[in-house]
């Protein structure tokens, strides 16, 4: 286990977006060579890690349109080729973090499709590989980045040895799974899992990006997308289905202390979640008589969500919606760094109230994380 | 063709709930027996609807929890038994609309998943044998009731040659589909179903209510809920899903006087749905160039929407949201009669502004469905 050092926030933030001082909780570190996992992975199952062009992995069919990486900086080689922006741990940290004054960065890997991979087996050594390689090549060498435990929850058994071997590592600060899923995550089988993550005083993140692929069913709730305009425009759907999931099966009420965090969801659709089921609940909940508030409780007090993307709005319908679903306490800045197709993320947050920026770029992911994310975790 | 004789609404609306003049869009006349309905079928499948019971129809596992029908009267006889508060024309007439001030309904019937189910010709007699029931037991008789042309959407062809049949008939206002569909309703096998709506100058109308049976794929893009309370509360999905799939496969550029009408799917989801769709289109419109316009703006001109359930929200949220989704001219009375578990639909609206309520009560029927509303179309 590593020292306890606090690493100080900025005493006096400041509203220059050039100087923000500022917890991203979304970065998208790269694997450039699958070479460099393999090690990490049990020897039986190297050799598919190591392939050309890694391990067999399904995959769907909706690949990302528009200017790549946007406005996101690159790195370019003697020769002129543009490389991965978020493939070496040190230039994003020159190029991208101190640049734009991001003191935290939580890294969320490239592999959000891994729940809905149909063998279970490969699909757990691969979470472990990426894990402990994240720990080794980018968390321990530098302070700034801080780990999520990538686990595939179709094994939830094994996603548990995962969260319990890594739970206690500083340099871990959430349980992370991809929102793509054969089965709605409120389902019993996978209740161990937000035990683990309770356990372990860990929250939780889903993270879309594997919808449609694999076991997952189609992509939307009346079958396959034609584009992938329309594939990425539905995603927030699978975030209403599970949030419907875990409330009505009762995960809060078992895990009162379980914390989720929504990436690149929006906010703008919560307030009909929250409202039209607080209106079922009234008359439906003889089924789940342990549900025992208004689902907008649940929801408020439980899920938090991201800022990359915002829906695109006038500043004053952003205020009212972030008033009716506690903004000011649930938001958190979120770059999706090197994937920024849609716009800067710094740019998108802009329309924020001036009282809320503070709060949304490190003052709520402190509160939601807490002093495990300020500690050295540095061997 | 029956005369057109204009019936008047009255001019001076007056806000007492028992005495509204109001046009409710949603009311679902019931199938006491299919013994009925068996001698609009064609010969050779009269049997299959008149087996006790009706026809084989696949259905989904979720069946409605709550106080049945609510606040909703119904008919008890000399036995004390209580019947099925609309199976019958004239007691639905004498016991709810004149009751409550309602002047005309619009049948929806109480088949939402007919585009689900497997057999497909089967679904298309169905469908023709519930639409000449209604006209003839209904919609004839009865000059406060108006008909939808029921459609089975996975066979577009019949479905093209049953709105043809029907579609000059001024007993007939709108094209009924089930929400429930195999695919999502932008594909473009659909595209002669709205042509021939266009062409029939009839609006669309589409239901929840079968999600999850037959040929659908589960009910949620992550698979099957598990409760009727989580199965209900996800149903708006399939909206979204349709909205995208329709704007991105070019629905309203080719059939730019087309309306669709989203039954019971709330209204506080609209605004995620435009503005996130909106931001991506700026970075990913280059894979459908002929979606001209920010998804929005086709969004708001195309899409109407209803009242039974409006999300449970104080006034002032709901006023936000009705200005954001300009509910002034796209939101429509509807009861849902007899299923009124989620509450009285008439104290469901009382949150509405004053300013609003004769548009959404009459109004912005009348403008939806023009002229065909008001005239007469007894034989």
């Amino acid at each position: 286990m590593a020292a306890f050092a606090p690493l100080a926030l900025a005493e006096s933030q400041t509203d220059n977006p050039t100087m923000l001082h500022t917890i991203d909780v979304d970065l998208h570190h790269q694997i450039a060579n699958w070479q460099n996992i393999a090690p990490y992975a049990p020897a039986g199952l190297r050799h598919r890690l190591a392939r050309p062009g890694g391990p067999p992995l399904a995959r769907h069919g909706f690949k990302m349109v528009g200017p790549q990486f946007g406005a996101a900086p690159r790195p370019i080689d003697a020769n002129g080729n543009i490389g991965n922006p978020a493939a070496d741990p040190a230039w994003v940290k020159a190029e991208y973090l101190d640049k734009r004054g991001v003191d935290l960065a939580i890294l969320t890997g490239p592999l959000l499709s891994l729940g809905v991979q149909p063998n279970q087996d490969m699909a757990a050594a691969i979470a472990t590989a990426i894990n402990d390689w994240t720990l080794a090549t980018w968390v321990r060498p530098f302070r700034c980045f801080k780990g999520s435990i990538l686990v595939a929850h179709q094994d939830p058994a094994q996603a548990v040895a995962e969260i319990d071997r890594l739970g206690d590592d500083p340099g871990m600060v959430q349980v992370l799974i991809g929102s793509a899923s054969e089965t709605p995550l409120g389902r019993r089988q996978f209740h161990p899992i937000y035990e683990a993550c309770v356990r372990n005083h860990l929250p939780l993140a889903l993270h879309i990006g594997g919808e449609g692929a694999g076991m997952s069913p189609p992509s939307t709730a009346v079958g396959h997308p034609t584009t992938y305009f329309e594939w990425y425009a539905s995603l927030p759907q699978v975030y209403m289905a599970h949030i419907m999931s875990m409330v009505t099966e009762g995960v809060f009420e078992k895990f009162p202390t379980l914390k989720v965090i929504l990436y690149e969801g929006g906010i703008f659709w919560l307030p009909h979640i929250m409202w039209r089921f607080d209106k079922n609940w009234k008359a439906q909940r003889s089924e789940t008589p342990w549900v025992k508030e208004p689902p907008s409780a649940y929801i408020l007090r439980h899920f938090y969500h991201t800022t990359y993307p915002l829906e695109q709005s006038s500043p004053s319908e952003l205020s009212e919606l972030l008033e009716m679903v506690e903004g000011q306490r649930t938001l958190l800045f979120a770059s999706n760094y090197p994937n920024w197709e849609l716009g800067d993320p710094f740019e998108m947050i802009e329309g924020l109230p001036k009282e809320l920026r503070r709060r949304v770029l490190a003052e709520n992911a402190h509160a939601l994380y807490g002093e495990r994310l300020l500690h050295s975790h540095a061997h």
